[in-house]
């Protein structure tokens, strides 16, 4: 069986997926039954030089070169752009070729409406490489817990904060300072808001979600909160109490029947000695905890040319080994409330800047205890320019105690709320 | 579509896997379109208590009843044992039921002849649980590593002697006081000889091989060191190194040419920063390096009821979904040469006693210099008893090379090797 393949994008991850077509021919076909030859490839740019494997096919710029063209049964998606990309990725449904895509943001916000279009015409819609580079996560949460109730998803799945974030711990760099190597180093684009404010993550963790929960979550329903405001004293501190911080996607089932579903992006302290406290730089990882299976990691690189390609290439060996085409590719539906700010629990870093005067402390320490929260561990540093750092670990709260303590102290005179994370348990 | 399970052993996996079954049926059925139902069990012991679940199938002790069954598609094979669960095996596909069984020893050995069987049958034979327990490392290796070309696998695979390394490296204990807390603890079996002298983790690195190079090696192929020679005095002098110990399980590509294949189980000095580092007591965790995906690792619980029953059940659901019955798990198969000891090559922890005399260390530097070693760190101890400790860690050497240095110093007076360890990288 030979199955021709179209490229939309020959960008990086694009130009790997030919290597390794071209490179590991024999064995995939082996492996497979399959001959998977690339037939044509459609790019913006037709004067750019592309190295790096054997060009035995046209390039065009005119996306009908491939959708017209019947000796091609599989489009690959990996130019990026969620308009562009949607028409494309449609056309080539209807045209009833099967699709891999790389898209993270077009499947988060479109992904439920393909994967019908995808059932309905009989093809496959397949996009591992979406979320965290080369670790195969979605494959995994589709065929190996199937049977299995999962109550968390957690991970890294944003390389640039991530190594941002290690450099600040490891190198003691600032933010500015970390983020300008990311930049330099090509992990952080000129403008990093996407990923350092956490939208990438909230993207990815939406489709995590959906698969390990069968719910479809909208941008909307994620709590998003970026590094952008970390310091380099929070870094100090955590690790001062044993603590990493990580900016975790986390998706979790919560409330007492446990049928409410809670989706965060955002800093949290991690104690060293968990897994994906080891997780540094530009790698991912994914946490998975299921009433049977306990605790799984997968970690990995969570971008990059080869690694992202290889996971185009898992979809499409899969397509070439799926006798059952428009299958989707989560077949996982159920309904979940969206969590309340009571129902969201955890232990919490928070550091206040308190004014070095009598009883103020004894102020701050009534505000929590109103709050009805309590400390584990305190730890007050002197007093600069008349204010005290004060750190402190607290027992379990929920973000709506939390939302109280926030306007109290908002209002309240010679205080200030410097960071409030979660702890990551 | 309704698919009838016989179970073969009811112990803590075959229990682990009809409370899944039970309990999570609706989810089942919705995501695999088919309700798997059990409706047989043949145990042993027909007077033992079993609770946990809802016995709404006959229990008795005669194969046949399960194997002249009509009504049973899937036989799950968790009694254990080599030659009996062979028999029924063979005697299940040939009666054309898909098996599933968690026995890695009886795959290990003969894993390709009942595939093929299997295959001649139409019926499926899947055996995720066969190696580590909850971790879906063989899915994970057939269905999205098929287009890369892995170059490594290497595991800690075995819980028992991981959880031994562990409580010595972390409490200090001693090999003995940590494998009775292993005993105390159920992770370890009366005589520890399978585990702690690494023939388990040898037989789970056999079925690894096969997944990630296509080989099919034989148990004499493995190379196999077990921890039980490993002092407490090793993990400290590793430890000031910067590493820890653990027992991997190695099988990679190693000579000129990359076509020949080194499979070994051996104590190895591990980074601390190194993502096995961190994988700590009954845990289990799989690495794995492609030339396209560069470093994957998959981590989670190695053994227990609950884990190994979600691989068996993954295995169910692949079962119930998979369209193209008798296709192999594995369908990989490649001929790699057997590696050569001068192909074994990688830094090296060696710890020698030698006899407190003038000349004594210029001798013993002597002996490594004739055999091409050289070291990149030395520490030596004061003498006791006359003996002082020296630990050396060499830049890279081959099994060839410490052949050589370890007969000179059999022959050797006033010196002896204490330990030899590869440093894992």
């Amino acid at each position: 069986m030979e199955l021709g393949i179209g490229l939309f994008g020959l960008g990086t991850v694009g130009t790997g997926v030919v290597k390794i077509l071209q490179q590991n021919a024999p064995q995939i076909t082996e492996r497979t039954g399959a001959n998977l030859v690339v037939r044509h490839a459609v790019v913006h740019n037709l004067n750019k030089k592309r190295t790096g494997f054997v060009q035995d096919f046209p390039i065009t710029d005119q996306p009908a070169d491939i959708l017209n063209n019947p000796d091609i049964q599989i489009v690959v998606e990996v130019m990026g752009g969620v308009s562009g990309a949607y028409d494309i990725i449609k056309q080539a449904i209807t045209a009833k070729k099967h699709v891999v895509t790389a898209n993270k943001d077009l499947i988060a916000s479109h992904g439920q409406e393909l994967a019908n279009l995808a059932n309905e015409n009989g093809v496959d819609l397949y996009y591992e490489a979406a979320v965290a580079g080369g670790i195969p996560i979605l494959r995994t949460l589709a065929t190996s817990f199937t049977a299995d109730e999962i109550t968390r998803v957690a991970g890294i799945i944003n390389g640039t904060s991530n190594f941002i974030l290690t450099q600040m711990a490891s190198n003691g760099l600032t933010y500015e300072n970390a983020l300008a190597l990311a930049q330099e180093k090509g992990f952080a684009e000129a403008d990093p808001t996407n990923d350092v404010a956490g939208f990438d993550a909230a993207y990815k963790l939406i489709i995590l979600s959906n698969f390990a929960f069968g719910v479809q979550p909208v941008l909307g329903d994620v709590s998003i909160s970026g590094i952008t405001n970390l310091t380099d004293l929070d870094i100090e501190d955590a690790q001062s109490f044993g603590y990493g911080i990580k900016l975790l996607g986390v998706a979790q089932r919560v409330g007492d029947s446990n049928n409410a579903i809670s989706i965060e992006v955002a800093p949290h302290l991690v104690p060293f000695d968990h897994p994906l406290a080891t997780v540094h730089n530009e790698n991912n990882a994914v946490l998975v905890n299921g009433e049977s299976v306990g605790e799984v990691m997968l970690y990995g690189p969570g971008a990059g040319e080869m690694p992202t390609a290889n996971s185009v290439l898992s979809d499409l060996t899969n397509v070439a080994t799926n006798y059952t085409p428009g299958k989707p590719f989560n077949t996982f539906n159920q309904n979940l409330d969206l969590a309340k700010p009571s129902q969201r629990v955890a232990r919490r870093f928070v550091v206040v800047d308190v004014a070095d005067t009598p009883g103020a402390m004894y102020s701050v320490t009534g505000m929590f205890t109103s709050a009805k929260i309590s400390f584990t561990d305190l730890k007050q540093t002197p007093a600069k320019n008349g204010y005290a750092r004060l750190v402190a670990l607290t027992y379990p709260a929920s973000d709506a105690q939390l939302n109280v303590i926030k306007t109290t102290i908002r209002n309240a005179d010679g205080i200030n709320l410097v960071s409030e994370y979660k702890i990551f348990s």
